[in-house]
């Protein structure tokens, strides 16, 4: 927690009441100077004070930040957002975190942005990442998997944003493989994950997640290959962020515990129970190839599992898989 | 290459005759004050020179270094080490090619040390890396591949190491699952592969190699949980370096061109018919579970498949296997 964080934290534990800048400055360890100019960036970043001679500082009003000492107080997790880098912006999350994991950061570290500058997606795409509307975040994970099952924590992230949005937002959000989140057949979420791996032992798995939340249409980034859409276009509702990203840590949590003591094959049943492919015919494109079937699973890698004409399972590793009204 | 290496290329093409300063410094396009600066160098690196008035230089005899002109120089390769980093010490050529990726290495960039002052083996472990006597290198790899495929990269690379030791050193080598390279039961090369991802495609891989060669039995590291050995203690004769480096990485390039062209099945009937295991009886330890079977050969994935007792086969994607004589 920065010193700017504390500051937010002792005053909100003081709603109504001043808090002196002589107690700030003692409980912080700062000087009063230091807690002045303090003062100054916070009012420069939206927040507001009053201010009482011989009483001190009282908040008045915060502005739409994601601040670290919120996300973390009082959340309901064993390992996941336990550490949080909150910050008004970066390049990538993804970018930074994989900085911090290369300093020693430990499992679970979440890096949250207001705003990314270059936000990055699959394959080298830009992400449309804009100031205080949606959530751009990186998980730290070291999860104990052979290399070949690191696929694994792509459809953990899938399935606890898809679930997230369901709960809180009550969208009906379903998933495309391998790593689309949906709603009303546009998408909502942006799922990049990176890892290192030696030889046949994963290192560490950044989960990258960006979801539009709060985008308006004229937000939206235009020419597409995909329809997007986002959480206040499908709901007309505005939703909260800070209560959007602790309920989707909470759910990380719970499900990566659940992977650690029970492995793959829960998380398998709830990707089947939400993707919208399932049961489907589809075709796919892989490596020039053209492949038709119905789509019956997924494999413990993370292959599609694809049932053709004539009886036989294909495992779809990678490609792009299309139904007919995708 | 570095002025040091055109000077000795340079002078190499001029083996009984003298090149003056004044050449020298035209074909490089640098002083001849700098000339003779390298020169300095050249001789406290273990270079040998004659140096003759208003005739110039004559390369007499050449320390055992490997230089990245001599590697490269009419080497028939296609892709691999057509970009060479020759060293005398490094930290880890694995960590310095990865710093060379991130800075735009291309494919096929080879970064090779007489030394390595922290030289890494799997899990962490150190790699025993004295200077001169063996072969310690990394090259960089950008297949085009899904994340589930990239342990094929290690049995390439084990392939490729195995047959330049037989074709090379007339050592009866074998390959044991994961990515050991044995000679007589005991290790003579160590394999380290390290690669980065995104969700569901590779980025790049770089598959370190470690070999011993040279390396006599008191400069075999003490209290190993393995038998090791090198060409040297093996066969009794010393391996020209540079010359095996070059068939390696000959050897490599087709291999790899192969699998460009036709996939992973060429290698993996190359590495089976290399494979001590194959067709034994092995018991293997994975996540606490003990198996006994037949090993029958290797997925395309790199699982190892048994055959248990009644008939099935089990995908061992990480574990230990042992035979009776391992």
């Amino acid at each position: 927690m920065t010193s700017r964080d504390q500051i937010i934290k002792l005053l909100r534990s003081q709603p109504v009441g001043y808090v002196s800048g002589q107690e700030i400055s003692r409980r912080l360890n700062i000087s009063r100077t230091a807690v002045w100019k303090q003062i100054q960036v916070l009012r420069d970043q939206g927040f507001e004070f009053a201010v009482k001679h011989a009483a001190g500082y009282r908040l008045l009003a915060s502005p739409d930040l994601l601040l670290a000492a919120d996300i973390e107080n009082g959340l309901n997790s064993r390992l996941i957002g336990r550490k949080v880098v909150a910050l008004r912006e970066t390049a990538s999350t993804n970018s930074l975190i994989r900085t911090l994991a290369d300093q020693g950061a430990s499992e679970g570290t979440l890096v949250v942005a207001d705003r990314q500058s270059a936000g990055r997606a699959r394959l080298g795409r830009h992400w449309t990442s804009p100031a205080g509307v949606n959530l751009y975040c990186s998980l730290l994970l070291k999860p104990d998997i052979p290399v070949q099952l690191a696929p694994q924590m792509t459809f953990l992230s899938a399935v606890s944003v898809a679930e997230t949005l369901q709960q809180v937002c009550r969208l009906p959000a379903v998933l495309k493989w391998p790593n689309d989140v949906l709603v009303n057949g546009a998408k909502i979420a942006g799922l990049l994950n990176e890892m290192n791996a030696e030889t046949e032992q994963v290192h560490e798995v950044v989960l990258g997640i960006g979801i539009n939340l709060n985008m308006t249409a004229d937000q939206l980034p235009a020419q597409l290959n995909y329809p997007a859409t986002s959480v206040l276009l499908e709901s007309g509702r505005k939703v909260d962020r800070l209560l959007f990203l602790r309920a989707l840590l909470e759910n990380l949590d719970r499900t990566y515990t659940e992977f650690q003591e029970h492995g793959f094959a829960p998380i398998r049943r709830r990707w089947e129970g939400l993707s919208v492919l399932i049961n489907r015919p589809v075709v796919v494109e892989q490596a020039g190839q053209t492949l038709q079937g119905t789509v019956v699973g997924l494999d413990s890698d993370g292959a599609l599992r694809l049932q053709t004409a004539d009886g036989k399972i294909e495992r779809i590793l990678a490609g792009d898989v299309k139904t007919s009204d995708f």
